[in-house]
């Protein structure tokens, strides 16, 4: 049933950010009489969806639910009191609610009510699907999820620059997945620059209710031009760059002029020892802005700063099935080692096939890398 | 019954070479009453030990052989014979004999004595257990698998060489076992000399028969010292060098005199238009001396030769889940592309995990690159 109310829950995986995914399922004498997912940021809770469809047979039954009920009058009313209105005997959820608001509180309630409680049920499982929203509600960052699309000698682009395509249409139809579970996609200029990138989802088959993640690109000197393609498309794009080009009577302020009326929104961030956005800065604001999981689809400068600087949760690598030789742009660039030991390491989290491509999921071994 | 003889055909695949891997089940009355696998060269083949253990069971019974039982008279007597004289009456091959010897001529004889034959039983699946075989039988060339140990982003080594080890202990007995499965273990004298490798196998659980597969090193120049671990270990060793170097009074003469006081055979090879060793050669030199498959472990610049021209059947890599970064040694030395149309492409073949490790089998589209 825990199984079930999982499939549930990842139906709203493509449009109910920021809130985290959740499934329900009511159970009455061993019979589902009730299913529910929370969809869409400030529509019905999985909860109610289930009660609703279940109706008078919620009373006296069990209901499963993927995270702990929430407990405190937000956009919805608190699940916590719909569950008891109905009358179910026992509750069993996957984990507890990361958000502090509600972590523990939504258990208290159901149990004061007299309700039976089990928690922790397919822990591992339930967490996997809100695995953003749990790293912003313990620390206030998004979690990095970093994809990059490569040759089997881990190239990124040619030495002129050309990169599309590399991997085949297959890993590309992933992608849009990710980008589809993610609240933000962000890229680093060069790329927006050589590649001039739409960053959004358009895979018609994906049930987005609507949303586009936020598209986000790092530019330091505010060089995007407002005729990017990215401008054009459904969606918020958002233009972070040094906050001395946001001055009145900046040198960058036609070119800021224009992108705004472009519809992009800029806003500053303090550099870093580089001269480079800080990239603390970027999930802290990112964070702010109640993005869960952030892809980065960015080339080698930044991916190399991402990885340098210990940002990586997960890192998605597509290899396609060509060599593109050692003068071709390399996947990450980052200051030369000395010896093994001091390389960056991963743990292989899973690896398959994705058409003629392999596409390997790494994550840093201690569940998250974030060190901001 | 087919897939078990398949399986009886692995049990000579460390030991048997330069012969075919071949498993072979004699059934009576839907009973197995004999099993039998060729485990060396020069011993009773598969049919041989089948029979034997079936002894009078073997009358009116059925065959299932991998491949096509030999016909000619050669270090062991012809199987068809064997098979004919036990009085077998039906007998299923998996492929024919590539060995132009055989090729349909053992069907032909079993036929003529009025045994009932049928061929192409789980043919693609017998047909892996011989593959660099059947390429040296049509070509008189034997098949290249090439094995790299790499990071994520594609480098075999750190700028200063250093390259011990980037992939886990699981990821190295693996290789120990494609080793084993190899004629030949090929390297650049380039790596010889960086990493003074054994190239041997040295897995106890691996049941070699008292074989260890012949160590080549392509050494234009004869730099490969008298020292070298490789020479001290049971096995042969073979360095190909330029022809000039065993001319009476090269410049290398001593260091011939060296090596092969060492032990190592020393044979002149033409040189190509860089002035390296003619790999067409080398495939020639390997051919003639029964090699089926051949596992080249070498450096960027050996693998990038291999690549660029087209000599990779099989590629093998495995990557460790950690980054080097930009300055650290490429996976392969190739001339630089202008459009990715240009790039060689492969085909996913497999993939695992081994250990912490991915790994990675291509193959070349067309089943085999060896375009010499
Ligand atoms: N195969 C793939 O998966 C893939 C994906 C994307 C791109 N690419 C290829 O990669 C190439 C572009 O890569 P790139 O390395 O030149 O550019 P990039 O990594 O996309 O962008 C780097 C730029 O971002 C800006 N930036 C701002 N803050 C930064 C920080 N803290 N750290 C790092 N960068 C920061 C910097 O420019 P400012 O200082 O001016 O802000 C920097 O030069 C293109 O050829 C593209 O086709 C391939
Ligand atoms: N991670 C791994 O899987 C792995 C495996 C092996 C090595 N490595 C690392 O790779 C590095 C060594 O690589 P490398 O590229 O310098 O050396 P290499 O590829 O092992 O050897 C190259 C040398 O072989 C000789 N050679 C002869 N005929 C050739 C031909 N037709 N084509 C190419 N080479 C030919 C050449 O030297 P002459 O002209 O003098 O004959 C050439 O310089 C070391 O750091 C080692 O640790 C890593």
């Amino acid at each position: 049933m825990m199984r079930h109310a999982i499939e549930l829950a990842g139906q709203g995986r493509y449009s109910n950010h920021p809130n985290p995914r959740v499934g329900c399922v009511i159970v009455h004498e061993g019979r589902i009489v009730g299913e529910g997912s929370h969809l869409k940021w400030g529509e019905a809770h999985a909860e109610v969806h289930a009660l609703q469809a279940a109706g008078a047979a919620a009373r006296g039954a069990d209901c499963y639910v993927t995270l702990e009920p929430h407990s405190y009058q937000g956009r919805t009313p608190p699940c916590t009191e719909a569950l008891i209105r109905a009358g179910v005997a026992r509750v069993f959820c996957g984990a507890l609610d990361p958000n502090p608001k509600v972590h523990g509180e939504g258990v208290r309630q159901l149990r004061a009510a007299g309700i039976e409680v089990h928690s922790g049920l397919l822990e591992p499982e339930v967490r996997e699907l809100n695995l953003g929203f749990e790293q912003r509600m313990r620390s206030g960052l998004p979690r990095v999820i970093v994809k990059v699309a490569a040759s089997l000698d881990g190239r990124v682009a040619l030495a002129n620059g050309v990169s599309q395509w590399i991997t085949g249409e297959q890993a590309r139809a992933d992608v849009q997945r990710l980008r589809a579970q993610a609240s933000a996609v962000l890229t680093g200029i060069d790329t927006a620059l050589a590649d001039d990138p739409q960053l959004n989802v358009r895979d018609p088959a994906i049930e987005l209710r609507g949303r586009q993640p936020l598209r986000v690109v790092l530019d330091t000197g505010l060089r995007l031009p407002a005729a990017a393609r990215m401008l054009q498309m459904a969606g918020e794009t958002l233009v972070m760059t040094s906050a001395a080009n946001l001055l009145p009577g900046a040198a960058a302020a036609a070119r800021l002029e224009a992108l705004q009326a472009a519809g992009a929104q800029c806003i500053g961030i303090g550099l870093d020892a580089q001269g480079r956005l800080d990239l603390r800065e970027v999930w802290r604001e990112l964070g702010r802005r109640q993005c869960n999981d952030v892809l980065v689809e960015a080339g080698p400068t930044l991916t190399g700063s991402l990885l340098h600087q210990g940002m990586v949760d997960e890192w998605i690598i597509y290899y396609a099935p060509m060599v593109l030789g050692g003068d071709a742009r390399a996947m990450a660039v980052l200051p030369a080692l000395q010896r093994l030991e001091e390389a960056r390491r991963f743990e292989l989290q899973a690896l398959s096939r994705i058409g003629t491509d392999a596409k390997l999921v790494l994550r840093t071994s201690a569940g998250s890398a974030t060190n901001v």
